[in-house]
């Protein structure tokens, strides 16, 4: 409240070049057009940010609203208190903002900024998971930063737990400022994973797959399966689908979930059916197992698949000569040779990661079955935690949490107790 | 529902060996005394839980309040539908715990607590902690399993932030049943781990520390200063304080924050004056660099320097000639030589790790000084999460929080967003 009693009696500006990076200054949102720099500074005891440049996000933030005016007129400078607030989408609010935004939308929008994220892959660490493996699953940590914010995903997979009820896969992210280790954003992840898992499979296919193919052929109609049909639409404007599961309750659910939302849905007899004569297949299954649900016989020769289910050591999907006469594109090579598809190849089989062809540094392919080897990277959890941050903030789909000590003083951590009593 | 529905027609009943692993099996609540083996078994589209013998803890968790009765015949089976809910603790909760239960007790029992897992030692994966450095600071991500829970803390260090009103060190911490890979709990961690650090420090004084001793020196009045005068007075009957920060501001904090609570508290005009004829020294500075707040010819041989403050790369508090004329015991000693202060030593410079000590497989000093250099590790953070959870479990500082997506049907998490806009 100090800070915005300044900020009514014209605090100093802390003007700043927009992007400039160093000491305090750092670019709030880097996945957004706009530019935003801010820097710490202290105003009594509170933390606050002064602003040189804001953002409508931004003034959302602002608390209370009456404040809002003032800095409408931005570029201007002002001090805001309340920005070292975490944020938190639970996971109520994240099925509604999608519900009530489209997911197709949401996947478009993501794709987008995926696009732009894969264009500076390289100003990415790219540390490799860290996994803890049991006898029944595993659980991971996958972290990554841009050097301006930090990203972490936990992320589960324990293949048993269908039979018991429960997801083989949940996740939950969180976003971090880099400059002052806070974390500022928490959300559930595992429908925000089955969104990034989309729009990634949509960016492989605006610059892999062919054009002028209204047909998708899907092998698998689990969890993901929806979100994929409504990813590749939004890309290649796929209009019909033609699915094969081996569960029928698991297609008909797929079946049901996509009536009204515009699709021709052929159920197929098996999934060399599903792909007889169509050229964009996408294959997602869950078998933990080096499976073959395609045959190299059953692919037409050209044709382009998006094989998301080889996902982990011993989980594949595609018969391997397939992927062994096709010209293969990763996401990052390190990580997909120990769990994609290739994890059958030699170890240098030959692969194209995907952000060099966005970049225009590799060929999108050489006529030859294309396969996109998809087994999903912290920079598209990144991207997806960064974009639905930008997209809730001063929304009713994100609340603050307290999960985040914040004393008066840095130092008075104990004063927080206020008068304990005495043992 | 309809798992308590069947619980009250008598559903069937799963009992099992208590402690007994394998197969769905996992006993909830390692650090307790109690044996609790579960079954997640299928109960409709709901995930159940199958009991074979309960404790108060989990009647706590049972929902709505009439059926817990039933249960209370324990070692009767049951069918227990919400245990899967995952638990929050806000630091506004913990703080209020701490407060109304009283941070040396806390303290007291987290010593405990730690004694049981420092003796099961082995047992715990010593993962090395994953960070992510910066200019600025460094953010890191601690996990361990002791093959049934899986916890991991977020924690940063950034030593410029107490000059803009932040803290130095912030963290959180999750913890996970390994058997399903889902999060259990989520809880604040800035507090808890002053109180983990503490008790750290406590367990290590019971086993290495001198005896009859009244008086401890401390050499830093900052965040954890308090924390740690109380775990010594728990632990070895420390009733008089001689303190001594650089900063005056520091000490007052100090002084005021313990007034009431019934020590003797001198302030001392150096750090040589605090530390005269004392054998309990405890030291935690913040400084980031290798400093020296203590030089050999200030210490009193054959004293105990409980060491917390040289805990990462370039950050140390003593004389290397203090370290190197003492028996040395440490955590664990692959991130010891890099964080603690032996990193200013040869790297086969003889230390002891504690837990050694604690099971009778090494000696606790030879009679010369003994350093105690302490960094914090994850098995610390696990033992902290383990116990605020089951202290809080059905209290009024848990909440439950909407982290972790549970669909009906596993496959069908498009389902959770019913009716989605179209495009």
């Amino acid at each position: 409240m100090q800070a915005l009693d300044a900020l009514r009696d014209g605090a100093p500006a802390h003007p700043e070049p927009a992007g400039q990076r160093g000491g305090r200054l750092t670019r709030i949102n880097p996945q957004s057009g706009e530019q935003l720099s801010v820097e710490i500074v202290k105003i009594g005891h509170a933390p606050t940010l002064a602003v040189a440049m804001c953002s409508p996000e931004l003034r959302n933030l602002l608390d209370p609203a009456p404040q809002i005016d003032r800095l409408a007129g931005c570029p201007a400078a002002g001090l805001i208190p309340t920005l070292m607030a975490m944020l938190f989408v639970n996971v109520q609010n994240m099925a509604r903002w999608v519900s009530e935004t489209g997911p197709e939308a949401i996947i478009s929008g993501m794709t987008e900024a995926l696009e732009r994220n894969f264009r500076r892959w390289p100003e990415f660490d790219r540390t490799p998971r860290l996994a803890a493996h049991s006898p029944v699953g595993v659980i991971e940590l996958m972290p990554t930063t841009d050097g301006e914010a930090y990203t972490f995903k936990y992320v589960n997979g324990h293949p048993g737990n269908p039979a018991h009820g429960l997801q083989t896969v949940t996740a939950f992210g969180v976003m971090a400022d880099v400059y002052t280790g806070y974390p500022t954003f928490i959300s559930e992840m595992t429908l925000l994973t089955a969104l990034r898992t989309a729009a990634t499979s949509a960016l492989a296919a605006r610059w892999l797959a062919p054009r002028d193919v209204d047909t998708m052929a899907m092998i698998g109609a689990g969890s993901q399966a929806e979100f994929q049909a409504l990813g590749m639409r939004a890309q290649l404007g796929i209009s019909k689908l033609r699915v094969f599961d081996v569960d029928p309750a698991a297609t008909a659910k797929f079946v049901r979930n996509l009536r009204g939302l515009g699709f021709g849905i052929e159920v197929a007899a098996s999934a060399a059916d599903a792909v007889r004569d169509t050229r964009i297949i996408t294959t997602c299954t869950a078998d933990k197992a080096n499976a073959a649900v395609l045959q190299f016989a059953d692919v037409t020769p050209g044709a382009y698949l998006n094989a998301i289910g080889g996902d982990c050591p011993g989980k594949t999907e595609l018969d391997p000569r397939i992927v062994e006469e096709a010209d293969v594109f990763v996401e990052h090579t390190e990580q997909t040779r120990i769990e994609g598809e290739i994890q059958r190849q030699a170890a240098d089989f030959p692969v194209t990661e995907l952000w060099r062809v966005i970049r225009g540094e590799a060929p999108a392919g050489s006529g030859r079955t294309v396969v996109f080897d998809s087994v999903g990277f912290a920079i598209e959890d990144f991207t997806a935690l960064a974009y639905v941050r930008e997209a809730v903030t001063g929304t009713r789909y994100a609340e603050h949490i307290d999960l985040i000590a914040g004393p008066d003083d840095p130092k008075d951590l104990f004063g927080m107790l206020g008068a304990p009593v005495p043992a």
